[in-house]
């Protein structure tokens, strides 16, 4: 597999289970119960490495060579007054990743993982600028508050295309990718889409973002709320809810999160944003479950209510909302100790016998 | 400062905050503030590198020499058929760690961290076995339910033992402590010093530690309410509390917290045992706070509520239940990761202004 045509096509390939995901992932679980330790006693990252080899079809669990794709787009919303910054910033932060100097690339490198960056419709980017791969839809999409934010074509254009770039670094050898995105107004894109499938209150779901003040919330909620009425997304249809009220770099990651499927090779989702891209993929492919992985609880009030509504559990509390990938490529570190052990001493090498339950 | 003389004077070096304390603080604040990223978007991250300046009284936060104090002991109470494993099974432990095949071995190497093991007591071990540093107070404390763990004097040895281990890592030029520990029976002894500190019954604070079935919970929560009768500790007197139902190792965790307040070196706690010492401490010595940083919950049910009186939030709920430090360690990159954000670019060096809240 060297590309994907179509959705339906990454879909198909999205929806097949590794052949070895039940064997593997029983494997991954015999091979935790030997460890030199007390059984369960690493509780989630025990659980994410049986997933991981549920996912690859493999108990050798290799994460040692990964990448975050950092999708960019700008969100027509924004003139709605729903973020404390203008697009411009979207341009700056832009730049500063492709200088390497941003957070997420300081996060990649104590991770030591690859950041790679991709335009998806920054409103104001130069095309041909170094360090950002161009896979823009649009300059930006439009305002959802008066009409679909894209059309389907569009939706599904920046599906595949954030689908392809997972794979091209699949093909590269990666083992591990990651989701971050940077856009102003794309916690009011994403609320606005986990909204719909969610089939909760905008109101309750909606947070400040980067730092929004009470006025600026209640705008964010009402820009919401309109553009719900304006579009009647279909709950139904990921796709359809994607492109009235989402934006490109949603609709990128959730092809990212089907690529990882179709490749058989873990994804994490980082916060809010992340994890509503994620939830779109579960519901275009309930199959693709085995390989998002939760990284960590967005400080974002729709934070939690998506990791459950995903069926994922976080590693990392700690009240982060910075975005960019940052929350999945911090897990990372701790994926990596959860292998030490994993590939460490058994029971038989320490010489002890495993712990039983008594009575 | 060389040595610590007595308990008496370990408590006055510890309570003495830095001078810089509270500059050092409002520094890394404006740092932070200066950072190119949303302002309080890495949460828990940012209050611990300020807390970090506090600590040290300098804003320049340097965590990259470190290492975690492993500190082993057998306890007496283990007679109560309150643990899974015999006594046996910390000498196994012991022998692996000075091997460098434990847990906390795998774990500290990812995060770059020193591993010192301290036999404070561990009922059938070498004293002159190579590996571990011989800090014995006796062959493991006594049964508490049928008198005190140790006498008081033992205790104050098993703190000053503790603390001075920790002062030798400080000489040594290290930046950054965790605590750590191994034995048999301690999440018994934890809860039981919790329960008294906390003013709370045995059975709301008391887990299933690496494994008990529901008898063996029955017979550990009866364990504690004997041992509480029958020794009738002071609340209002840690070291009282240490001695009568406490261990060698918690004792010896509680002055390596006090070691940190003195040396004004920050001490990352690990799970439930880890911080009941930092409890302990904080009790013995309030300006210490500054040194003691939390890094995850424990999946012991009093995991949360002992943090919430230590009034320190985690970064990691990954529901480990390992004990060694390994909590403590794995949160040591996500500090690596803070600290890159933190000495990364500007909003004046990537060319923007600072974020400020809107109307």
């Amino acid at each position: 597999m060297k590309h994907f045509e179509s959705v339906a096509q990454l879909l198909q390939a999205a929806s097949a289970r590794h052949p070895r995901s039940q064997a593997a992932r029983a494997e991954a679980h015999t091979r935790w119960a030997a460890c030199a330790k007390p059984l369960g006693s690493l509780g989630v990252l025990e659980e994410d490495l049986e997933q991981i080899a549920a996912a690859t079809g493999s108990a050798d669990v290799d994460l040692s060579r990964r990448a975050v794709l950092v999708f960019c787009a700008d969100n027509g919303v924004i003139a709605q007054g729903v973020t404390q910054c203008g697009p411009e910033i979207t341009t700056v932060v832009a730049n500063s990743m492709a200088r390497g100097t941003c957070s997420i690339d300081q996060t990649a490198r104590v991770a030591r993982c690859g950041v790679v960056v991709v335009d998806m419709g920054i409103l104001d980017y130069d095309p041909d600028a170094a360090g950002l791969l161009n896979r823009r839809i649009a300059n930006g999409t439009a305002d959802f508050t008066s009409g679909p934010a894209m059309t389907r074509a569009q939706a599904e254009q920046a599906i595949l295309a954030g689908a392809q770039v997972a794979l091209d670094q699949v093909l590269r050898g990666k083992t591990l990718l990651a989701t971050g995105e940077l856009g102003m107004a794309n916690t009011t894109t994403a609320a606005a889409v986990a909204s719909v499938l969610l089939g909760v209150e905008p109101e309750s779901i909606t947070g400040r973002g980067a730092g929004l003040s009470d006025e600026g919330l209640a705008r964010k909620v009402r820009a919401i709320e309109t553009g719900l009425a304006v579009n009647a997304p279909d709950p139904s249809d990921p796709i359809d809810v994607l492109a009235k009220v989402g934006g490109f770099d949603i609709a990128a990651m959730c092809g990212a999160f089907l690529a990882g499927a179709a490749c058989h090779v873990p994804v994490l989702a980082d916060g809010l944003i992340s994890t509503v891209a994620a939830l779109c993929a579960l519901r275009l492919c309930p199959e693709c479950d085995d390989v998002i992985l939760a990284s960590h609880v967005s400080a974002e009030p729709a934070g939690k209510l998506i990791l459950e509504a995903l069926g994922k559990k976080p590693l990392i509390c700690a009240g982060m909302r910075l975005g960019e990938g940052t929350g999945a490529v911090a897990a990372m570190p701790l994926l990596d100790i959860a292998c030490a052990i994993y590939g460490g001493a058994t029971f038989a090498q320490v010489g002890m016998e495993a712990y039983v339950p008594q009575n």
